[in-house]
């Protein structure tokens, strides 16, 4: 077994999470939001709160966009490109918004209706396109698609439509994009949601081209499901293209992450650092955050949700591979479970120091954040602004 | 066995159920809101749709306020009760809202910050002296309060909190008023709901006083909870104070009644029939509709869900109670079942349309509906209006 | 819209349903069995009673063979379908037994330990043999396989186990045979199950060869999972193999069909024709009951979930679906519900009795077993017998 | 914030947990068991396994009996109790058995017929009887009543049932003496089930008398359903009377402890050293370990779960509740959790380790268990012994 700290090191050194620029701005429940003056108002104020992430975590250098929310129309995605640049950090994967539009009420692509549909897979394709300007490498796909009562549409018309989109769509990709496919099981859709499972996202991809990804929201699951065997299965037949990470207790609950079940969070990386392991190398996944950080403060969430995944991640590169698999063999069951139990129940926070101060950050990116002073000044600055722009804050459910 | 038709006339003569204001006006997801030209805009529309609606059913002679949404500040609720009765209809009952307020954030009467819970006190006994002024029998309490992350509050001050304000507020009550104590699961909190389950409102609405009473609503439980026996069990105890109708496949969807698991509802009536049975009496319980019209037209929905009620209590009226007791004596699974199934089984569309048509009502109330161009109507009048008073039909998740 | 008899009586005419040889036994939950006098202690009684459930309905002509439980070693399969001729019905699936074996602790074909993965597969084999030779279509597959700790086996191993050995047992299937492959999300396995969706049944089945196909038994999903979805897209995959029906609340509970939600069994069915409608024939697909009458008396728990499949099926034949499909097209989701529900709340206890009498059975077969005294001469006859074989109804959980 | 060592090891010097004595021997699913030779056959094998775990851990110096599979009719209490004296150990809560008997098809206090209820209340005073002799504080009861089937019971009529034996159960109780009374949402029962959740044991023990409290199983909850405020909930109302420890991912599925979500485990010991933090003093606990060690050998997963336990209930007597508290009153959420997380991963295995060679136990005692050659020995004479005796190790479901 190698020394404990180079080993979790070396996890850390090849590490990258990407955070959404959603998760900057305020967001909330059906029954309302909770503003927060720090709050990001524009693209603007979302590329320096992920760039400020990014100078004390090291290790989130893109930004995930989300093209209806941070594309006003007549934006040059190439100056959006630069702008971030200029800030340290780079547009990540593109995010189309396929549920917003008056049109989408019966679905986007999945509509019985042919405008909805048209308009859906045209604004996929001006999200490839984008992609391309920005140099992003993921376009990641979820669709809202589905219906609230039986009867309402056919399910098997409503899943040839979806193969002919994605299809269509994939055709569309550069050779160094990829299509990530997410699946749901509901919400806003709450009778059926066209991809509503792994198994969905799986055909789905594979019909649609082999650039075509399944994406992993961590909070998209029934109740009891087994995640890590979900991405055990999505390695092995390489077709995992990467996470939207997250917790819950209930249901799409995005809270942070490793909030409620943490060892869940462990366990999905055991996976990924097993299947390294075995093929000699990780494959390319990309790792985003996809939470709403509707009470914590935006940024404060973010990093803590960055460090978590690191603290997780290295913990599971902790695990002893050699006598794992020996206990397996044997059908040691106990032994198995200790090297899991083991490496979980290490405490990494000061390994995890060491390596943030070797590379010139803060051992504790809250502590520094919170020293900085970057949230009391966003706070009067954009409270200010958004008085001035009129913006108004007010939200009714009914 | 008395004379079906009969058995179901009676059961359709004592059945009243009350329609939510917020059921007429837009309502979405977190993700969005769909709106409808038709869609009430403010509470003298709600107030005409209530009325429509009881016209056409002849049952549903009562509807639901939502303080906030419906009564403006500065409105004379004897007005409102004035405008209600003037169009055939009354205000029933009167529920406050405790989350929509950004002081809310933390919770309302469960909150660790006095002045919230100061404020969700007073606008609790505002509603009660308002119920008092509108001849409302219930106020009617849902808390959104609860926290998302372990750790964030202490879980038995929020207990402590919720038992103090709510005997307080009991002590506002005229003699012939009754608090209605809500639960739900989760959502908008995600970690810890101060009033989750049934057992905790019943133990809160104990401490509160004799006036309080526990509301279930169809839609707030655990998957694979049985909610007729929680039924039973309140009828037993003499806590049930009412319904809020609706159904669901994951969590609170708010679809409309019945069109997921309509042998639940049955089961659920038939616990009300049987304990009537026995006591000689029916119980005093608030039927409510409580739903989010969010794909369905608004008052098709209501009317659909109010066909649906009667559909089902008059089926569960018709189960041979002597024929059931003696199977359940014997222990006799297979004849106990049928009793239930043959009563369910049973068609009784026409028996519904001959008690309707016997009191001057159409047979078909939501075909009299689509035949009254009610709604062509009101969508030219009330998207003018939306269009005059500039409101915006915007919303942006994030 | 054609008559609604001919169209029940059409859609009976083609319904077949096959009984289970060991919802005949005695069987129970971990906690202990509950025994019945008139249960069946060996395959002759299994057969005769199978006979006397379709000589009632005259639509279960076949019965499932469990091997390990039914064909005692030695026993010559050929005599058994002779046996079973003699009596008016055929040996329907064959059901391998993977589980019961002491080798299986760790697993059947995706143990770790090789002994074990060579007897399971050895067990496959003779059971497609075993089928060749009763003229059997189907062999059916469940697999307990799983684990129950973090660690105890590696995911991916465990996958690829199962690949080798499906690909091997369907290199030996004749031409007129099928593999069913059955999926379950727990129970045995705690933590992680091989076989645990509908996603991983297909890919393996797709990998094993052109004759797998997935088998949904309906008590194997998560709670809310949409169970007439995943139907939908087996269908439209030509994947769709067979069904092992029943019904359940929480889990795996394997209660009789429709006595829960009966309004999911039609959603079923009604895909299922509306497939049949578009394509202009019916899928072959394997129509089976698997549950567990623990407290049911064993016979009429059968008849009774003979008569609700009957009874659902012919409900969903009554769809309108050319009205269904113009209210799909227009977005009409009230008018595309109503076409479910018309058909569902159609009592179609007449027409089924029709039909039976047509066909010279009893209107009634529940009340025709009754009166046939089967029950009681069984009861006296088994009950001696097991008395003289000195068989054992003793059980303990610890 | 006092030193962190002496805090965990004042934490362990408090804590005690009862092994029961079923989970020495062999158990399974309703498909079979798995038996291992040195499992346990009988009683003094039982006493044997458990006085062994005590002396590695010197924290399980009770036992808990299961009456049926542990006292054989005609055994002596006092004598049971000596022999366990003689071991260095005593015994713990009495567990009667109300399932196992054919009587109890329809269930034991809970059903339709009254020889059935004489039955299990007589066996529960004999039960109190018992414990008064051997010394036992609790009488814990587990009910599994409940109905499979809509109609099968009266709902009502089973809750009336229930309280009125309970009440006169608790007659008999002696001042020393507490009833535990115990909920599980299914399984068995697959419909309904009398005691269903916390709020129906809350309720029955209330009814029963000052001596019954609630028994809390960490498996027996709805998923997603917040165990920690059960806990708290019932630490505030008074009424916890104990806790049956144990994991699960789906339903019952009592895995070891901790080994599928530990940071649960660890919240709810938060909540009761929170609690003992403001009273001052710890609240009289049962904590007892129900676990089903199918696979696992039994004294390793036993062995493991003690292990578990204190690591989890030190690490929570780590948490700052000065700090936490100030942060709560902020409403400073991220501040908050981090009080939590901070004490949750913190590694106390060398903290454990000292506390027990303090005491004169080995640092691992798993290790120390391997070492000792106990297994070996038990398997070898256990097995011989088996065999002698006739004892069949057969079991078919069906």
């Amino acid at each position: 077994m190698p020394d404990p700290v180079q080993t979790v090191h070396q996890a850390l050194d090849s590490f990258r999470i990407e955070t959404p620029s959603w998760g900057y701005s305020d967001t909330g429940t059906r029954f309302g939001k909770f503003h927060q003056p720090a709050a990001a108002i524009d693209l603007d104020d979302k590329l320096a709160d992920a760039a400020h992430v990014h100078r004390l975590t090291g290790c989130c250098p893109t930004v995930a966009a989300h093209v209806l929310w941070d594309f006003a129309p007549g934006t040059d995605p190439a100056v959006v490109a630069s702008k971030a640049a200029a800030l340290g950090i780079g547009i990540g994967s593109i995010n189309p918004n396929l549920f917003q539009d008056q049109i989408y009420k019966l679905g986007s692509v999945g509509s019985p209706f042919e405008n909805a549909r048209d308009q859906a897979l045209a604004h996929i394709i001006d999200c490839i396109k984008l992609g391309q300007v920005t140099g992003s490498r993921a376009v990641s796909l979820w669709f809202a698609d589905g219906t609230n009562y039986p009867g309402q549409d056919s399910i098997r018309a409503r899943k040839q439509r979806f193969e002919a989109a994605l299809k269509e769509a994939h055709s569309h990709l550069s050779a160094d994009q990829v299509m990530l496919v997410e699946y749901k099981p509901f919400e806003p859709a709450f009778y059926q949601t066209d991809l509503a499972d792994w198994g969905m996202s799986f055909l789905t991809a594979k019909k649609a081209g082999p650039q075509a990804k399944v994406l992993v929201d961590t909070g998209h699951h029934y109740n009891s499901q087994n995640i890590e065997q979900i991405v055990a299965w999505l390695l092995d037949e390489e077709m995992l293209g990467g996470f939207h990470f997250n917790d819950r207790r209930y249901a799409d609950d995005d809270l942070t992450l490793g909030s409620i079940d943490p060892y869940q969070i462990f366990r999905i990386f055991h996976e990924i650092h097993g299947f390294a392991r075995e093929r000699g190398a990780y494959p390319e996944i990309e790792y985003m955050i996809d939470q709403s950080h509707n009470l914590k403060p935006k940024i404060e969430a973010m990093l803590q949700t960055v460090c978590t995944a690191q603290e997780l991640y290295a913990k599971a590169a902790l695990v002893d591979h050699e006598a794992l698999s020996a206990a397996q063999r044997k059908g040691n069951i106990v032994d198995a479970e200790i090297c899991l139990k083991k490496a979980y129940n290490t405490d990494v926070t000061a390994m995890l120091g060491d390596w943030r101060v070797g590379r010139g950050l803060a051992a504790d990116p809250l502590q520094a954040h919170r020293a900085s002073g970057y949230t009391e000044k966003a706070a009067a600055e954009r409270a200010k602004r958004r008085q001035d722009l009129g913006i108004a804050t007010e939200h009714s459910y009914a």
